[in-house]
């Protein structure tokens, strides 16, 4: 099957992941559409040998496409997707827009890939930090059923794109602007708890994701989940710090033999995996599994994505 | 009252706040004598407005002290303390020799005070990591009792000392060798799980400290205790998400009622200290309280405090 898709913000840094991947998966591809926004129109960028002139986004142009993918922001997302179901298209969203949406299945192939059969022209891509999470968490939860977690997240600049990289790059040459615009504090030798906005009881729109994604996509509407997400001075892979409480009595060598016979997991026995270690792997990395000493039934870890790589190969796949 | 004080490892990180911690609290010392090991010797230092030689550790110079405190490493407290028992010298260890021995009390002055009526002329001081927790959970214990905690830390590189901050500014420079044999890794641009050894059970020595010492300091034999240490590319100053649970009801605004009338506590009404905000501060940093979403009774946070500066400011005081 060869295909027509279109890339909705196609210079950005998911957008480069994106053609990479789709260059090194060999996936047959009939034609590449590039869109962005104004300024970037007119740009070349070389895919499969052949060099493709990104464009400026109009609707018109998105309705011969068979997959278009939506990676700008949420308003653009909002705007064209209701093209999507008057063409019959389906559209793949990657920004918050319809997330919890009851029509827009959100989906990880490893985890939940029938639920896919139930879209309405609308798939939306989870967030980056709760697919890593999950494709953690999951294999465990087949086997002891997970009645809750905690997270404390190590997440990386690239989170928001390049602006994000050049942000601390600049403030390593002692230009803290860059970084005081895009994360409210300088991000160089600091942690900043602060991911999204605050809502009335605390938590930040980042931490919320976490836990409203993850009942949705584990259909576990009772699953209860806290997290406090943080950005560090790292540029790609996000880290995590979890404790997972299970309703059955976990086994610390069962649970290390589930993770380390799962292919989409890099296991490390007695060890960790670290952002530079998983930066641009597929894999999730997870170590230092460890039966927790404030919880019962529950298995503390240390896990690892690259979340450029992650969310762009799911939606790829 | 005039005292006669002297530290052993003077010309370390800790050394050097503790000689200007004890300039800027005017605190009145008869004799200050400064030792560290042999490539220190003959080394000048100013101490109010006095040039103050450096010299090599030798027992017989201890004799004459009120106070030698031990900043140097494990091997030189455990050597060297048998000294105070026999010419009756109260000796303040920051190492981790004596923190578990039944006769050497461990003192955080805001919290356990009474405790040092109890010292055989050892008086051990927490790690400082357990000290900036416990700072942030004493006073809701005393409201809400404690029944256990979870911990994830953001540790700075200056815990190991100058070291730590020459390895990471040799990274920047892209020289990571003195980053690989400090901490095992490059540091910039990575988190690094792993502060100490793994035990048996997974737990590193510095979570396992977290744990053990919580129990000792707050007299809870039974209160449950996790913790995930982990080291990031940041100067001074940890942070630490955490979740605690207590025995009743937690009210989120009388919470932080306590908290911001603490004086030793910097609290953050719907904000958030960060490493650079708290560096160098007397007080330890609280932010982002709230209702934790996975257990009852429980509170989240954020907690920030500078390790030198409090580590070395309780063995001052």
């Amino acid at each position: 099957m060869s295909i027509k898709i279109g890339f909705i913000g196609a210079t950005g840094i998911v957008g480069s992941e994106f053609i990479s991947l789709l260059e090194e998966r060999k996936i047959s591809v009939a034609d590449l559409c590039l869109f962005a926004s104004e300024k970037s129109d007119g740009r070349k960028i070389h895919f499969n040998g052949k060099s493709i002139t990104v464009e400026k986004l109009e609707k018109s142009k998105l309705k011969n496409l068979d997959y278009p993918f939506f990676c700008y922001n949420e308003e653009i997302s909002k705007e064209s997707i209701s093209m999507g179901a008057e063409n019959n298209i389906c559209c793949i969203d990657n920004s918050a827009a319809f997330r919890l949406h009851r029509d827009a299945p959100f989906v990880i192939p490893e985890i939940n890939p029938h639920a896919i059969e139930n879209h309405r022209n609308i798939i939306a891509n989870p967030n980056c930090s709760t697919i890593i999470a999950l494709m953690a968490l999951f294999p465990l939860h087949q086997r002891f059923e997970l009645s809750g977690f905690c997270v404390s997240t190590y997440q990386a600049v690239s989170r928001v794109g390049y602006s994000g990289i050049e942000a601390l790059k600049q403030d390593i040459v002692r230009n803290f602007a860059l970084s005081q615009e895009v994360f409210g504090e300088q991000i160089l030798q600091n942690a900043i708890p602060k991911i999204g906005q605050f809502s009335f009881n605390g938590y930040s729109s980042e931490e919320l994701k976490m836990s409203n994604e993850s009942r949705k996509i584990l259909s576990l509407q009772k699953l209860k989940v806290s997290s406090t997400c943080a950005r560090l001075p790292i540029l790609r892979a996000h880290s995590m710090s979890i404790i997972a409480k299970f309703r059955s009595p976990l086994d610390r060598g069962e649970a290390e033999q589930i993770l380390s016979s799962n292919k989409h997991i890099d296991y490390f026995p007695n060890a960790f995996p670290t952002p530079l270690k998983q930066a641009c792997k597929n894999n999730v990395g997870i170590g230092r599994l460890r039966k927790d000493t404030f919880l019962k039934n529950a298995a503390t870890m240390w896990v690892v994505g690259d979340q450029i790589r992650q969310g762009v190969t799911l939606n790829a796949i």
